[in-house]
């Protein structure tokens, strides 16, 4: 094929490409992941997808079965200095509190409304449990997703003053696209509420409502002036979290993936269960040890605790990611932020 | 464009296509549907896709929402004289007799091992519910997935002969097919085991697993010989049928369809809730009305009733399906099946 005949066809490609829905990216030449330092780490992934992906070899698996899943919080976005699903209930209790004059005697939202979150989260579980079926329940599943929508265009992180949507990390980004343009499909596989996180997920982290799972409260079918709607319910259905973690992709997505990536504890059967399957896997833990740039909390943590996975990563043959020294960057830079906000 | 740099054009873009994963199939300009008669219930099908998939137009539906439900049972294939998954469940209370000594004298099982399916069914719910969880649960997930596959292997329909994947109907093939060159992501949504579909839609339907909505039981995350698996448990855990297909469709798809296939009342609030929605929508429902091919059930039935969906079919806008009349085929061809069997 000359020079020209060559470039025409690749124009052909790039032209059909642009004109048919669904065409995947041809593989680009560039660095897929310029946000990563060179070093062990990011030469795991890449040799991971290169061997999933070499057609006729031992290690190839078919497109189909490319299945890999992400925890959100503290993997794909920030989860300090309070989970961003807590954050928005708080934020809710305050909203409602006209609605609920009660609330300004009665535990725990007493205490949230006087602006002493400690003191309310003392309650422990049950307190928090209260606070998310007061903020969560009692609405239809649209009304939901769009006060979700309006709080997220409004709401600021205490620190860094970002919309929590700019709050997500780069490196994170550059993976999901890099495993998607080699006909990954990409999941979340989150402790958080599932509702909560399907109304921007798309938009984010180009993963659809379809592939994320979550834990969820009960919904019922019900028609209000002869219209259906979905009413949410103050009744826990499922917690997507720990041990619940392969129940949930057993649920939804019905096979095992051959990739995960976590950062906690409570994503250690994930790993694992991802990990003991047969032929190529490969596990995956996001270590916070970035004080300057984001934060530096493990084995003693509240949020996202890391212990067990700390300990026995090594022999289990998972990476594990220093954000300090294998991130260049951490976030969104602030330009994308603007296009998005 | 002349003639001969137009069809040039055309061929980089079929070889492009061929080079490339994922990408959509060009739009046939042979007949999608070719065992649908022409008639009104084929031209309602194809109308609807024209109008959503027409740029620029007030119609127009971005392929991301494209999302099209099918219930199985009835509707993608045969579920006459039984439900094949009780057809599955009678033959494994046969084959797990021999570890079940008191299955001899314990209903419903005594009498389904006397070959009374009649006897043992009298019990009703309670006994279905019995022999459902004695056939289903107590395995792995993966040894469930095994353990179905093999039985569909040999397992034959008792009228046909045929094996029971041989009993999908062709038309609807055609349907998920034409859906899917145009944009449209494809999920079932059945009364039927969740884990007794997935082994086998990807095949059949080109339905992977995560594209699958059902009924289920509990599933528990446990180590055996230090290697995870996932039991099934004698425990209800969801019912995806009637006003919960609604709510199993937000938990696992997390958007509303804009198109449903149903065949009985049990498809109901499915059909409901998608047609409710705004923009343009399509509810349609198959009719069994073909003694002759198929069978002739709807308003008697105790499976697959379809009552209160005939009623009301016409003043909600439901397209009503005869396969007497709208279907020129009912089953794959015999060569077609030769090839997957």
């Amino acid at each position: 094929m000359s020079m020209t005949s060559r470039r025409s066809f690749l124009g052909a490609i790039a032209t059909a490409c642009a004109l048919l829905a669904g065409c995947a990216a041809p593989v680009r030449s560039a660095d897929p992941l310029p946000s990563w330092s060179e070093g062990a780490a990011k030469q795991s992934i890449v040799a991971f997808v290169a061997e999933v992906t070499r057609d006729g070899t031992s290690g190839y698996v078919p497109p189909a079965d490319r299945v890999a899943v992400f925890d959100n919080d503290g993997t794909l976005w920030s989860e300090q200095p309070v989970y961003v699903q807590l954050a928005f209930a708080l934020d809710r209790v305050k909203a409602l509190a006209p609605q609920h004059p009660e609330w300004q005697t009665q535990e725990p939202f007493a205490s949230l409304l006087k602006g002493d979150v400690a003191g309310a989260l003392a309650g422990g579980e049950r307190a928090i449990a209260g606070i998310i079926m007061a903020t969560h329940a009692g609405t239809t599943s649209e009304e939901f997703a769009a006060i979700v929508k309006d709080w997220l265009a409004t709401a600021r992180h205490p620190v860094t003053g970002r919309p929590y949507t700019g709050m997500v990390y780069q490196p994170m980004l550059e993976v999901l696209d890099y495993l998607r343009a080699n006909g990954f499909k990409t999941f979340i596989v989150s402790g958080g509420g599932i509702e909560f996180m399907r109304p921007w997920t798309e938009q984010v982290y180009g993963i659809p409502p379809e592939q994320v799972v979550g834990s969820s409260i009960k919904v019922r079918y019900e028609l209000r002036d002869g219209k259906p709607v979905l009413v949410r319910l103050p009744e826990l259905d499922f917690i997507d979290d720990k041990a619940g973690k392969p129940v949930g992709i057993n649920q939804h997505i019905g096979r095992r993936p051959i990739l995960a990536f976590g950062n906690s504890d409570g994503d250690f059967e994930m790993l694992e269960w991802t990990t003991a399957g047969e032929g190529p896997r490969l596990g995956v833990i996001v270590h916070h040890d970035d004080a300057g740039r984001e934060y530096a909390y493990d084995r003693k943590s509240h949020i996202g605790r890391l212990d067990r996975g700390l300990d026995e990563a090594s022999t289990r043959g998972w990476v594990v990611i220093s954000m300090k020294n294998d991130w260049r960057a951490i976030y969104l830079p602030a330009t994308a932020l603007h296009a998005t906000h």
